[in-house]
């Protein structure tokens, strides 16, 4: 049975809890609460770090079973107002729809990965334990602008798709020619095309960490060509972004005018 | 003869194969195809790689006509269909079209490719063989954004043309200065224009390998200067593509409010 | 009691000094402040270098006694001229508005910094006079360009706050794959979460200092895949400003069309 | 006295010659030019480097003779043809305007630089001959689009001049921090601030080059935060050009609707 009450302390905790239940801004108890699974996400980060675990070994065991408590917590009563929702009366169905919805799930998972025993035994376990990394995905219920973001890049998916599939074609043929050209003077770096795609890589994104890079003359110019082509591969999808982003706003704007939106 | 009915084996397949016979979306054939040359393509590539062909060379040789079987079955299938495309109704001259048509051309290169022995006999046949990466391009028929990003930046080729006038211009430039401020000091890397550009490219593009950067102070003040000018160089391009695609997307909702487009 | 006189001395120094008093360029009298306060900037960061500061000691401590001295005068001119505000006729409310300004703050701040002593004493004697490199920011009342920049911004900051979090949770998701495939190959580089985000920041804003980086087949592959988010990374709040600052002046011609702005 | 039979050999040529005689695109002997302006430059470019100039010195020298001749002989043409461009009729003023114009000046230094003797005397005389690297500047008057991308660019040239400084602000910000963070653990790189600037601008134009980053784990943190606010840097400058394009366009649609342009 629903609780009616708006000021039962169901229905204020709700208020509190799901940030749906305000027009903008966050609630008190969700600021404290996403600063407190930054910090648990920083510590979790931390804890990987030998020189710092081993030294604090207690500190990190402690601190995980003090995430856990808060966030079984957290857990229980975004179940317990789970009804306030409303658009689902009855309370067992609406607690079994927030148990399995996104958020829901996520939740769960952090407070097993974060209940599970300190000392790294395998490697299943050790990477059972870095969940623990992913509560900081507990954060994305707090943001609605996912949506906008999202239906703006939705609404150009084939062109950011044939962006990415030329990208990934330049690169498949800056490593093919590069692997003919530079393969027998660097047998070990451009020995083959999946080498010199580690390369291609790293030249039309800019990123050029050094450790891979063409030496004879011919090399050194097809791979300026390449390099001069990267900056269209970058400037592609940023343009196709733009213009989403532009086009949403224009759209919205015209909604405003037309009294069908505020 | 053409063949008229519309449910005949030929017009079915024909409708499987055409993307353009459908008006968005991949029938499930051409999903199959696409799925099958990326796992063809990922084959020749990693076939370059000797630790991985040494191994298992049988693998790859069976593999390798096993790709030029299905490639030969499509290829026949749709020089078979080819007549069914609405615009040209005699099938003798339908089927010629197609062979000569860019994707036709491009499927008889990758069976080729495909069928050549398996053993790298000599440069030319290693090269010739390379093709076999090219089978990539055979994914080009399966998206009709092409279109739009063709038109958007073709719209624009002025101003492109002119940025990359300019970022010649300013890698030019950039080298000439560090030859004459660095020449002396590292001979072996900024001895020469053409040294001094291939550290030109690797700035002005942002990909910065570090096998080469000036070391004396004015030097660096030089390449700082370089540097900063790089971020506008970047920005020139995909402003102009911004622009260009938010203005193909004005136009288009003008022509849907017109009524001649939907 | 505020002067009337639009010539008086005072009324004359305030349009010299006061940027906001002219409707756009800047007067002489600020075009050389900004001349005089970019070189004294200069001048403190060249001062940190030991080859330079050593032989040329005494010159630098008379240079610092110079600008301290310019700055003070500069101080005493806008504490003086501050009643010619419009806003605040009462001369002592002006002169205290001044003082507790930010640009008044930060001009008193710079003057103190300028005359701290020349010899670096101990690290916090050391750290305040660092303070002198931030007499650069004396130049921020020079632009009223921040307006618009800032109006744009802060227009989409849900969007660009997403971005951000978008951005770091992909180097944490990079940083702990990274971690996982790479941390028996190079325990010194990626042995930790906290070590493999010093490479996925370098990775996914494309700096790449080439320190780090994958060298397993699986961690290229990885990082290969991180390499191309990262464009979306930088694409995403570059589509997100340039929509905004192309809305901004859509707005801004509405206004000027129905003739509330100019 | 102006030649006014439109079919005159002069008129014939200044047609040729003056890409604005044509409403768009180049004639073919502008081409050709263009072509071979292209061609001397990459000469030039050639020609500094040492294990190329020493064996073909003689190829070289007759080809700077070459260049010479032809820029002569077409600087003589545009001289020639000058009375004909229709904002000047009197003979003597239009060649004096054109030699004394921008790409008059150019020509004149173009050749000058070309006929300099082949062997390089002295670094003045060397620096004199990297001139002839200047003669790709001769394409400037080749297009027209300059004119586009210069409006849109002024018209947003105080944002633009903020976005610069904020840059070099944040430059001189994060070069401040690391000097005073990472200056004791390397001192020969952190060591003052103007070596801290190397590897701020290396770093926020995201080049990075390697030959200087942190690394104590605080350095790093700061670098990392640095890094983050690079995107912003490079997003903030195309986000404003993105825009100008984009209204410049729009703006021209307007004009051709109202009839004003074509």
């Amino acid at each position: 049975m629903p609780d009616d009450k708006p000021n039962s302390l169901r229905a204020r905790l709700y208020r509190q809890l799901d940030p749906q239940a305000r027009k903008r801004g966050l609630s008190l108890t969700n600021v404290a609460l996403a600063v407190f699974i930054v910090f648990a996400s920083v510590v979790a980060i931390l804890a990987t770090e030998p020189t710092l675990y081993d030294q604090n070994a207690r500190l990190f065991i402690v601190a995980e079973w003090v995430f856990g408590g808060v966030f079984i917590v957290e857990y229980l009563a975004r179940l317990w107002v789970a009804p306030e929702r409303p658009d689902e009366p009855r309370s067992w169905r609406a607690r079994l729809r927030f148990m399995l919805s996104f958020s829901g799930l996520i939740d769960l998972l952090t407070i097993i990965a974060t209940l599970t025993p300190g000392a790294p035994a395998g490697p299943l376990l050790r990477a059972f334990r870095l969940l623990r990394v992913l509560r900081l995905a507990k954060l994305g219920r707090m943001s609605s602008a996912w949506k906008h973001i999202g239906e703006a890049i939705s609404s150009r998916r084939p062109e950011l798709f044939l962006s990415l599939f030329f990208g990934v074609g330049l690169m498949v043929i800056s490593a093919t020619l590069l692997y003919l050209v530079e393969g027998d003077a660097q047998p070990d770096k451009f020995g083959s095309i999946p080498r010199a795609l580690w390369w291609a890589v790293a030249t039309l994104t800019t990123i050029g960490y050094g450790d891979i890079y063409p030496v004879t003359p011919l090399g050194k110019l097809l791979a300026s060509v390449t390099a001069v082509t990267s900056i269209g591969l970058i400037a592609l999808p940023t343009g196709i972004l733009a213009a989403a982003f532009s086009d949403a706003m224009a759209r919205h704007r015209e909604r405003v005018a037309a009294g069908e939106e505020d």
